[in-house]
């Protein structure tokens, strides 16, 4: 169950109107990496979550505090919005070329559809959508997932810091900044205690035997470009991070398997399949095919 | 530029037609995690890169094998569909509950739109989308992004594994299974390897002055729900994994600060803002909400 | 700010697991008008709001208590999930008709991507996306999106109660649909509360002079088909619901004006303008266009 | 079947041209709420009518018209793009900060993809998607939907009245203000018949066995959040619009129900589920789930 | 402006129900290719032609024509599931395996959603979206997009006809099949007509400059794989369908040029690049970079 | 197996940094006729192709190709943003109206999501989706859909080279252009060929017998719209394409079938069906539906 307090864990309120601003916003609230996508990930989550628990309480702890990022940034967005021209004519202002400027770097529909209010979307207007989250059930791997989206969402936090001079919006953004500092560091620890308790190791998922793997390739970095300078990475010689292997490079590709001959589906599904002379032809090509090298 | 060889890295042919396991095999391929999207990513990391050497050559080096998985899936979907029951009519037969049973698992436009053919879609038929794809020029934020997709990734081709006993289809998961552990291990250490040389440190983005951020809350585990096992892990006490700070436990938030009185946007936006005797109320409700604690 | 606590408003525990179910519960969980919708609605509009008081209170009120519903949602479905057969390869079993027919009403991506968990996504697997939230900041016709939103929401969960006779299953969906009920009572009460009240009047928005409408066809029911019998409802005749005209009937469409001639953009755009001689044959058909009745 | 007559139902010539506002005019053609929607809408609801007579009749009289209207954006668009800098370079002026304000205000693919045409998309370029469309087959929850478009419809061209002071373009939106007024007034007149009727009731759907819900929460308003004002809405107590029951007011949601135990599936789908001894402590902390209060 | 007549233009009633085969036509009426995708595409292409006359005046009299076609589709989908088992628990039959075989094949939302109605979504629920529509007010390349999009739908067509042995869906089906070939020679004989008149000429658009294009290359079939057969075709020698040049066959491709050097964006972007001893290598790799080759 | 070389197949390198630019540039790269979409399109051709030899190696020649486009234009638009004011606060320069009018035309994500780099988005930042991509099987459908993918490419860069006087940019535009008729002339040489050769023939697909359409239909163009010039068309008269029939010419629709009577499905839907009043008049209209005409 989720409660609600008529509370901002940050104060957020900026000191002017600036729409095209808060259109610039939207990012962080609903873009792939804005706080909605991490406040429905964390939920499900802990709703998928397999052990009761350290772990899934701290999913639980941390997913309703970023529903609250959401409203902190959706309360900024609309006082970013409450003044600002917006789009209304307003005789001779509008042909100032100040202010088209300003109207041409706006989000239409938060004149438009929401009325000065914020919407569940990027900065390009695009819906936020559940194809953004992740929550797989394997808590190595999800956690990895969370931090490189705080990782993401700081970065894009302090792209954000530098486009504006507005000190209520730089104070939350100060806060939201610290915030992702926690939650980078946090899903990292976390992370390195599944692995140090046993829980999971690396690669994941841990449970998959590893002798049904190819262990030929396993720790192969394998240069399908021409860049020789990948050979110099740690990713290219010595010990492999799961501790079970060596890196090698290997310059040139192998040679690969011919690809297996081209499908004969019914022929009710009317696709090319040629006629008896192009089949004869295609039959020595499919000889060629499987005798190339 | 890219090069084509009519070749597969790996052998990808099934023993046997199943187009119900195609249809989930289509996940790998064009899902949230599939080879597309990963294909994709490591070539917009590459072509955004901004400092060339190691870094860039592993990304444009691994870029080119993906496109080749890609490959090799949809050249595996299209033989497991390629004489699988697809929905044609065939008298009696279809009317068979096991024939009917298994129609039922199939993809529907596999038969309809492709012909028995691969799509760039997922197991549910969601087209493939670019809102899959991370590349924000930052190299920690963006190896840890595709450390993850190459563990749910592997995840993934795990599950699949168990869903099969075609021996030519485990063949090529198996070789995918240990090329995903190539990959997990090879982000993981080009990750340390940016923080060991001083490339990039956490948190991320270390460019950013971490003075500017609000200090006091950067390393505290704020507890939003009533799970008291937060506690115990090693992200609410120590020294923290960027090493500038000891992670504290908050168990109650502190007190939030009064939400912003409503906003007041022009009145031909035409939303709900009150007739003059509910504005006398509603000034009474701010007055409240200001001064509540 | 949000609170969780690790409770639930209503057992939500099946009789037994039924992954086919479990993929059709996903509806009325990440769907069109499923509970991540309603959630997140409540939510836009409260933080749009632009008065402070009961009707804003009640926005606040409600949207926490959709954030459990979809988690509790999300925990019956993981559940349901929890022994089911999905997809995993159990020798002669697979080949089992009954089972093979369950799998085939399964979704792929709870076993392949979520490892039996719950997904933010709808019955069919299209990911929830912010396309279905209204927010307007209009309250007369947000509370109408919204009383339209639980009507289509308890007639789907009223539907999925007939396909099932899980006793807790039923349950659930007996307290869900009596949460509707209150739901659909309460916006219209609040609808017609913003009416009674002279805060909103039909037509929204009310604050619009309607002077500046064409008023010649405010009220008239134009037939654009051939069925004669829309002349028999209250729409076609009498008394209009905003109180402000008469309903009259147009059996017949008016004629209409003619087009304007086709567009000419600068030629830079290399859309087909024609040639010479083919312009001579244009300029005659704008003509006929102009003249035609 | 649908026949067309090269006329427009009114006049949709603008005075000037200005590619700004053709943008924000895709608003209300490939919008949300915009035409085509309910065009699509009322097309969907009529061919899944169950009942032939008035209801139909109306759907069919009305779904056409809005095609038509669709129609006379789409010229209206057009017109206003014809002779627009669209981002075509012309020396000097492209430099002139005006010029580029007005481009910065354009959508790139007016000029790009269309060549200055009309697009099926909003008016920050989303394509229209059939997701915005509700046709259950319930009439009374569809034409509360219907209801809902042509509120939110009315307010957006409301908006859009009030950012332009071109007479040809305010005098097609004072039309279709009217017909939005029109339109609104039908769907609450229809929904009253069908109540009237006794065809439908509240709740919806009205065929549902009341008492196979659960009675004791029909009727509450449970307060999720600390706004005390909820209370003294028409929603917290007295006679509820179904006619069914009293509204009550629960200020304190009462306690919930201890979660479920977190699902443990197939070790197949590789979910963290902990070891040994992990879950040891899990089976505790499951223990304490069960019996907190 | 569009009217409705109440009838069909072809007969579309089943002779029995069959929901999984419902499913399977929303391909054909909701798909990248179905009839929506046509009706919107002739519409948007007929609203943006800029020469009146004949070509127009095609494109609105089939355009009205398709959304008919749309209106038979939607009545026989309805009809199709009619009476058919989509979910509901009817005692023991549900755990028939015929029974439950067809359940796996059908479209859940049509029961739950729109309670045995037609959706406006192809046959994996995927909704109908604006980006399956071209108009670009090319006529030339425009027909050759329509010309595409018949094909592609009478290949669905055909398909699913032989997925069915319903007479009154084959009738229906077979009716289709033939407007399809019709729509395809009109298109393509209206794409030679203009080519034929000098209204468009090849390459499209044919009112671009050519000797502003790199004539070098306008001719050379480049073969960018190592098949080698490419060479026989018509496009590797002889004159070109232009009428203005002859194929070359370029069995590989020559070198390219090298890589730009890695962009340094301003460092508030935060993006990765490098410390000093790493610019320092990084210099080097650049001026590698410039050189090679 | 596809291989990189650090090479692009021609110079992209701008003279200057243009932020605005850059977006509209995203098109070509990202849209629904971008690089992306064709590069995707060959391959998925190539790997569901039925007939090996030079149809297939024409695919796979070409797809690699289209990567490599990919590349180029990604590498551009990185340069084109460089060093470009993406908004970014810079004092006083901020407020210049020529600089705000500059950052209104830049795509925001371009900065705050990929930090100066490129994205796969279009030019009005929707993420590119598969739902672009053409692949049925059947070669004379899908080369006529890369024809026209050719064309609407070729009308869209042709309309990118008038908006910008960098010469840089238009340099590889001139390059693209060239290569784009390339491609129209080979896909429309291809589609010939397999016609010349008897492989496939119109209508498509030519394997359907044709005997099981409505003939009496095929050949009619049939006029829904009151334009008159249809009838002067080449497709209005004469004989088709398809060498199979001759066009007539039909002013006026046929009368059409009277539509089915509604359908009744299960109450259990809860859809409107009426009261047996209700019923009875129901009853009625459905007589007068099955009599009419």
């Amino acid at each position: 169950m989720f409660f609600h307090r008529q509370e901002l864990q940050h104060k957020a309120t900026p000191d002017r109107p600036d729409a095209v601003y808060a259109r610039k916003l939207q990012e962080v609230l609903g873009g792939q990496y804005g706080e909605i996508t991490v406040a429905m990930q964390y939920g499900f989550q802990s709703w998928n979550a397999h052990i009761p628990g350290k772990y899934r309480d701290l999913l639980y702890g941390i997913g309703a505090e970023e529903f609250g990022h959401v409203e902190m940034l959706a309360t900024m967005i609309a006082q970013l919005l409450e003044k600002a021209p917006v789009g209304l004519v307003e005789g001779a202002v509008q042909n100032d070329p100040t202010v088209a400027a300003i109207i041409g770097g706006t989000d239409p529909q938060h004149a438009i559809v929401a009325g000065a209010g914020a919407r569940p979307v990027d900065s390009n207007g695009n819906p936020w959508n559940a194809g953004y989250v992740t929550a797989s059930g394997n808590l190595l791997a999800d956690f990895t997932a969370n931090a490189n989206a705080e990782m993401q969402g700081r970065v894009q936090v302090a792209r954000l810091y530098h486009m504006t001079d507005d000190r209520g919006v730089k104070d939350l953004l100060s806060f939201l900044l610290a915030r992702d500092t926690m939650h980078q560091n946090q899903w990292l620890a976390a992370a390195q205690e599944l692995r140090d308790e046993g829980v999971e190791e690396l690669p994941v998922p841990s449970t998959f035997p590893i002798s049904k793997e190819d262990r030929d390739v396993s720790y192969q970095y394998i240069n399908f470009s021409d860049g020789e300078h990948a050979s110099e990475g740690r990713w290219a010689s010595g010990p492999t991070p799961d501790g079970k292997g060596e890196f090698t490079y290997v310059a040139e590709p192998p040679a690969g398997v011919p690809m297996p001959p081209p499908t004969q589906p019914d022929e009710r599904f009317h696709g090319t399949t040629g006629k008896p002379s192009t089949l004869e032809k295609a039959k020595g090509a499919v000889k060629d095919a499987l005798h190339k090298d």
